[in-house]
């Protein structure tokens, strides 16, 4: 069987970091194809927040003082339970040794009761069966200091984008024009320092985010302007009473999850539009589903918590995208840590907004679209990257390198990439050979120069999937291609959505 | 006079991070219209180097082990001499203050000499007259741990991203089908401790960088294929010669660089190419000069720097791209200290290639733009930011906010939006009062809707540099707007170019 891991390293999507330094785990490095592809993923982000949603833009720093995490409760509880083998000094998270020991939940115990656990289980080193220590709360944040000497202060590195976006909200709002609600969107790096991750792109210690912001009037939660247009997409929904009566993801309309007060409207705007963009990347909709937070589990911050998870085979269940209901959390605490005012006016009323946050993380993505997308036949290996996301959209081959024909075919690569295709130009071997290696990339045509298009004007553009030629007139190539990825056009989308939910319930 | 700073931090493009906690300095947070420029700024940069150059895209984590940076050097020698107040704990560059308070330049002395002459010229602290300590070398990278416990490692965030390029060299040069010489270019934070920032977006603690490193034939660093495409382009150069008689730049062709041996065509390749860019985005080429660094000032790692310097009004010279022959220095380090191979099979010859990088930062001439763009008239102030960076390239209005002409110009804006325009709708304002705001953020034309637009069918264009009105039907509207914007892509930048040079000498 065809391994995504593999096709990354060796095609160079993406492999661990520091490599020639035997690595170092949580950190990998993106080559040519797959830092191609997460920049078109966060394009189409960028893209429907920016310009169907409306959002602002807005870029901070990674590295920040201590300040914001004080504020936001970081410091004091962005820890994970900590214990290390008195023998070997390898590190665990303490909850997880116990999970993995009796198979049972420890979601919510204190560090007492964790500790007991170890103890009463007799719980040892799984790797050299050495005695464990103290478990003790280990804070993820990374930590550093800004600037020389005595004076130097303690600097953070991010754990998420979101307090570097809540900090200037006054600004934000003056320069939105005083509207609520209204949408900020944060694309950057973030950093949780975890104890010992194993799980390549799903669990780094550094990794991009795309955090959007939306600030809401306390009282207007339910009135999202937009709503009515995806109230009968349907979706696989579980909700925490379903957990608790352990039932499975049930197939429900958007406007069900607000009418019958599962969450607001604010969340399930966005829990659907969350579902739609993974649609368009190409992500298997049947392994996603979308799962609210228990009580036990939820961050301090939130009222109310929803992720859209994916099922992997590599790596189990992934959340890809969290949306929380923080209500006036954030923005109080910096107001009560700062001594800044970030109430508003509204009509002659001072407010805090409340802030519904959709947090996309972007490597996980990548990783499921590449799991979703990855097809094996007898004799090839091929990736079905919707054309919106793929590395390149089209590659372009002379069918042998001589004559006219490598000078013609540069001529409509660049012609291609004028027109602004992500296009690339190949020569390097036979006509079978190119194609292996554009499959392998997930590139979704191929267009071939032969003798015949220097008589008759003409090329052969192959389609990826099913390997089927069409032949084309060269000025006609660009208007063909447009047609071609037309299908992931959001004018388009709503049909594209149909299709696949279609598919998505006859699977059931 | 209207003040670059002011309007950026007014009008959003930045302003100092952690305000509300009284900030921190080195560290600027991009506002909406900043991000957007900043943006297009690196989109610009990525396409030429991607499209025109044929670089491949890497994207590494900005936190690594320590290794690379002990095989780099930047562990040892990545330092500035500091001195502390032993009253009030301020930290300054040692040079600093003895050039501050001799006027000589003390560039290459020992840590020894330096303490002399601080005793010799009795210098304390400018602040509070305190006594001065030891003079002592401060590393300029931040540091931290990876990991918990016992297990940790140190961590640095990376000062160049250069390093995470090299250490997957031999993967990169697999990628790329074994050639020589081919390009990569990294988009991405990198991070240095300054000791006393005080220069704005021009010396942060974090940054942004776009560094191009070019793998060349140790033997052909005269050989760059494209070379005589920008042979005849002149440019003001400042040679280290030059400097050691005290004169001033000279108007030399690009040509004459390489025939009179003063460096190498792939170095005065991507001079006159950095050149252009800048050119194109609308940086006043007459307070640009390339100047070749001394011996005495050259970093330990390259044989030949070249940097493209800008006077800025409100910091003076500022550095905005470095162009370095770094040979096979690193390369052979990460070699002797990974016991990796680093060499490849050229021809059957074992071979490390040279490095000619080109390291943009892009916060800097996100600056000098600014402040070469900013224009005040009687009664306006206006950035006459060229469409390919501006944030904004378009904004649409409805000359009053009733009727249908809300709706009429929704539309129009919308239909811009699809055609790929970076287009802004506004309707909050009178017409003047929208052209200011547009004027402000630098948006080169503005689209207004009328109630002859429903009638006959047109629209009025207007022209932010000179404030000119033209008809436009409807339906022409985004044809208009390409014409209008051809001047800046790249099949007529010849022309472009040979205009601004032309005006250059003129003003000389």
């Amino acid at each position: 069987m065809a391994d995504v891991l593999d096709i990354a390293k060796r095609r160079g999507f993406f492999w661990p970091s520091f490599e020639i330094y035997q690595g170092c785990s949580g950190f990998y490095t993106y080559g040519p194809l797959g830092a191609l592809m997460k920049m078109r993923v966060e394009n189409l982000i960028r893209e429907y927040y920016m310009i169907h949603e409306g959002c602002l833009l807005v870029e901070a720093p990674t590295l920040t003082t201590e300040d914001p995490w004080v504020a936001s409760g970081h410091v004091e509880s962005f820890t994970d339970m900590t214990i290390e083998c008195q023998k070997c000094g390898e590190a665990y998270r303490a909850d997880q040794l116990i999970e993995e020991k009796t198979g049972k939940d420890v979601e919510g115990l204190s560090l007492g009761e964790i500790q007991k656990k170890i103890k009463d289980n007799k719980i040892t080193c799984p790797k050299c069966s050495g005695v464990l220590g103290r478990v003790y709360d280990y804070n993820l944040m990374f930590k550093t200091y800004i600037g020389p000497g005595k004076r130097k202060v303690s600097g953070y590195l991010r754990p998420e984008t979101a307090q570097t976006t809540y900090m200037p909200f006054k600004r934000l709002y003056e320069l939105g024009r005083r509207k609520l609600p209204f949408g900020v969107i944060q694309f950057g790096r973030s950093f949780r320092n975890e104890i010992s991750p194993r799980k390549g792109l799903v669990r780094l210690r550094e990794f991009s985010q795309a955090e959007v912001q939306f600030f809401v009037h306390p009282k207007q939660k339910n009135e999202h302007p937009k709503f009515s247009v995806v109230k009968n997409f349907k979706v696989p929904i579980l909700t925490k009473q379903d957990q608790k009566r352990k039932q499975k993801p049930k197939m429900i309309k958007i406007g069900e999850l607000v009418k019958k007060k599962f969450t607001n409207e604010f969340i399930a705007y966005f829990l659907a539009r969350s579902f739609q963009l993974y649609l368009q990347m190409g992500i298997d909709p049947r392994k996603l589903r979308l799962r609210q937070h228990r009580d036990d589990e939820r961050c301090f911050y939130s009222k109310d918590t929803w992720d859209v998870e994916f099922l992997s085979d590599n790596y189990g269940r992934i959340e890809l995208v969290g949306i929380a209901d923080r209500t006036d959390y954030d923005l109080k605490r910096h107001m009560d840590l700062s001594k800044q005012d970030m109430k508003i006016d509204w009509n002659g009323e001072k407010l805090i907004p409340h802030i519904v946050e959709v947090a996309y993380g972007i490597d996980r993505p990548l990783f499921c679209i590449m799991e979703s997308c990855l097809r094996e036949d007898r004799d090839r290996i091929y990736f079905t990257f919707p054309p919106k996301v793929s590395p390149y959209q089209v590659a372009v081959f002379p069918l042998v390198r001589k004559d006219v024909l490598p000078k013609l075919a540069r001529e409509i690569f660049e012609t291609l990439r004028r027109e602004g295709f992500f296009a690339l130009y190949d020569e390097t071997g036979s006509i079978g050979r190119l194609y292996y290696r554009q499959d392998e990339a997930g590139t979704p045509y191929c267009i071939t120069i032969d003798y015949d298009s220097k008589k008759k004007g003409d090329v052969t553009i192959r389609n990826r999937d099913n390997q089927k030629q069409i032949r084309v007139k060269i000025k006609k190539v660009p208007e063909v291609l447009w047609e071609l990825f037309e299908g992931g056009k959001f004018e388009t989308l709503g049909r594209l959505i149909k299709q696949t939910v279609g598919k998505q319930k006859s699977h059931k």
